[in-house]
């Protein structure tokens, strides 16, 4: 082969590698001198949108210059201290250079005997102890715990439905329903509709007023849904709800679960790692009777994205959902095709990147400790805010804060269209003005201002800072 | 906050970067001084799986000695010359420069208005541009083609079936059924039995003697299923096979699915990048006019793993297939939540990498051209080791050599069960011995050796000395 993909020049390749590596590390390193977020200029915009076809080669050097001048500046921050929006993880410098690592082994982590899958390996074995599941457990790493929901409900349906669910279909005639709170995560739906149950096979379960799963409507509705002749399989319980931080109560789910011979599975994108802290472990007490576990490493462990995970009590049955042995993919005794059972025996991909090495770095280097702490004090910064919000009127509290997420607002003497209106209006101002980014919900219908207090980098003047600046926000834009 | 996770003593940090950085270029730059792959030792393994859940932090320089002692040397080596092993992409030093770049910007690509989102959205429509597809066209990245075939069969399910198909489920009274050959890759299988249509309903139609699917059998088997009340809804063609690199008649597919008003996807997992060789296009001639196309980016474009990206000819109707605007998830007109439509709506995932800065730095970087001339060069070598196969009995060629895969075996006068073993064993010597990694396949009922000609480091040096091997350690085990 006349060349190949490599530099003709290494010397200058390495140099310029040395030089985007210094100014990815000043970038984290600065990151309070730029904004949490701004505009894409219109200009840069067109220039990217209009960029033709590349046929042929670029210097590198320009492609990094185009990179550093259109795409660097452009970022929705969350990596910034006053990035409070949806729940984002901030990185770490440690997952940077794991991801650089990861990406010079280049491995393919769906199988085959390696030191990658083995690392993958360790990783769900740490994650199953974190949460008390027995040596028979397992698990995969996924882009994150929207595909860790699907294939827990992927294998709950292969539990209720036998093997001949992955070959003849999901008869219609099974009835098979889920129940979910109402304030359950999205994906938790999409699961079901992608897993052709259909969405409204998950049942909605009102919440109580601490915006958690009601376990006495639960009741009626399983046993509604078997009067009618459905198949109730299984529970999915949330830890840490998206919109407010609710955590459902797990053990009195795990209850109705074993009562009732149900799949238990827990939709815990981040509020599982409260595990890691003590004064938060109670909270999703009942996690360790779980029969899946949904959670996110690119939230509260700040691996980069996208790294999630799903644990399978029962390890071989998590493979009874997904093994299929094609004849090119055939496991040998020795050998590079070594290493049975692989990790396509446990999920919908294939070819699977190294995610693992950024979680097995972070957790190495942090400790699961460290973790604990930060947690714990986000939280404990959480409530404070939420204290001072309902000492501050016309500020309202709209939420318990239960985690880490707040979510309030300008309760001007408007009507509620008007009020919702001036509030999205002050986060959309946060967010322009380069002070903070919040992101918004809704809870009980009312529009709210939503802080996730989930960065290792927040402060408690950070924190200050956005606060004072809604009444203030909200003042100008009333007058 | 009392200290996040940024290095309390940057210098060190950067100091350790850069010494990473170095040694994962020196890895590639010096990929020809170590072999292909080489077995774990056993008090490596035991190591990796004695290390206790990390409660306590540790020094980062340890944890990298760690990486570097015993997860880096212990690879299955794509990068390496002489990895042909199954499809695996080799990967390239701008690659890990990007993936470097993006894990330091750790963005959030599920949504949002940030410049990550318009590089995907870049990225795609190049990638409409090359095969040919209209501007009302869209896709998204995946982690690689078993995710977007997944995709392109849930559309196709959404097509077929409505809107209500989400919400009610897949009723089993519709009889969905597809089609693609007993060549097609198991992931199209797999993706009617996560969509919950059972992999039965995908028919397996035979092959002709190219390995291509049979088109009167098609047309046979399309009638059979329409007159027992089926519904035949999607034709899945394969543009090279994962077996043997076969690329079935996508014009006559293309034929067929317009005349029965059926969906038509392409499965080009790497045989879609035929399209960038002007020599090779006319293979996959038809993919044009797909409804949806899958393909990796992460094999022929050699992006690190995982990428690939499924590409919907409707773009509307791949959104209606996905969208889903949770509360918390809203758009907003102006600030950081603008930006619809969000990626979030064209698949499953919610949260998602910044997978596009690899695959744009590589397209800009490289350009599309010097990638055709490589796959051409790759798909020519392929065919002249076919022919000297040919020419050297006892080696058998087992398959035509449509594109870059080569299966062959070593014909030794034993019976069936006796040469599929010894062709196994010779795999393993090859891998064991560090000579070269082929994997294996069948053809036919009897056991290949196979090798994918897709690395750009590959001489034809490299090939020759692993085909020279095959019959000198076929005589030492048949001594």
């Amino acid at each position: 082969m006349s060349g190949g993909l490599d530099p003709s020049d290494w010397a200058a390749f390495r140099a310029l590698a040395h030089r985007a590596l210094d100014e990815t590390l000043d970038a984290v390193d600065g990151i309070r001198e730029r904004p949490p977020w701004r505009a894409i200029p219109d200009e840069v915009r067109a220039a990217i949108g209009a960029d033709p076809l590349p046929r042929a080669p670029s210097d590198l050097a320009a492609v990094y210059a185009a990179f550093a001048t259109q795409v660097a500046p452009f970022a929705v921050d969350n990596r910034h201290p006053r990035f409070f929006g949806w729940v984002h993880g901030a990185g770490t410098p440690v997952g940077i250079l794991a991801e650089m690592l990861a990406a010079g082994m280049n491995a393919n982590v769906g199988g085959r005997d390696h030191a990658a899958v083995e690392i993958e390996r360790r990783v769900i074995r740490w994650w199953c102890e974190v949460f008390g599941l027995p040596p028979t457990a397992g698990g995969i790493l996924t882009s994150g715990t929207s595909m860790a929901n699907l294939i827990g409900v992927l294998v709950a349906r292969r539990a209720a439905g036998g093997a001949e669910v992955r070959t003849a279909g999901v008869p219609a005639a099974l009835g098979l329903t889920g129940y979910a709170s109402t304030e359950a995560h999205g994906s938790v739906a999409r699961a079901f509709d992608v897993a052709g149950l259909g969405s409204a096979a998950l049942r909605a379960v009102p919440v109580d007023a601490k915006l958690r799963l009601d376990v006495r409507a639960l009741h009626a509705r399983i046993a509604a849904d078997r009067d009618a002749g459905k198949r109730p399989f299984v529970i999915v319980g949330t830890a840490g709800s998206a919109s407010s931080g609710a955590v459902d109560d797990l053990v009195a789910l795990a209850d109705c679960a074993r009562d009732r011979g149900l799949w238990f599975h827990v939709d815990g994108a981040f509020g599982a790692l409260a595990q890691l802290a003590p004064e938060l472990r109670g909270l999703v007490a009942g996690i360790e009777r779980a029969d899946s576990i949904a959670f996110d490493l690119h939230k509260w462990l700040h691996v980069p994205y996208g790294a999630g995970a799903v644990l399978v009590r029962d390890g071989a049955l998590h493979a009874s959902a997904f093994a299929d042995h094609a004849p090119y993919l055939a496991r040998a005794q020795r050998g590079t095709a070594a290493g049975d059972p692989w990790f396509t025996d446990f999920g919908p991909e294939l070819s699977r990147g190294f995610r693992a090495l950024s979680v097995w770095f972070t957790m190495k280097t942090y400790g699961l400790d460290r973790f604990g702490e930060l947690i714990a004090q986000q939280c404990a910064m959480a409530r404070a805010l939420g204290e001072r919000i309902v000492a501050t009127p016309p500020l309202a509290l709209l939420a318990p804060v239960t985690l880490n997420v707040v979510c309030f607002r300008y309760a001007a003497p408007l009507d509620d269209a008007e009020c919702d209106a001036l509030n999205a209006r002050i986060v959309v101002e946060l967010q322009e003005r380069g002070i903070a980014v919040p992101s918004t919900t809704r809870i009980g219908g009312k529009l709210a201002i939503r802080l996730n207090v989930m960065n290792h980098r927040t402060t408690q003047a950070d924190l200050d800072a956005t606060l004072d600046a809604v009444p203030a926000i909200a003042r100008e834009l009333l007058e």
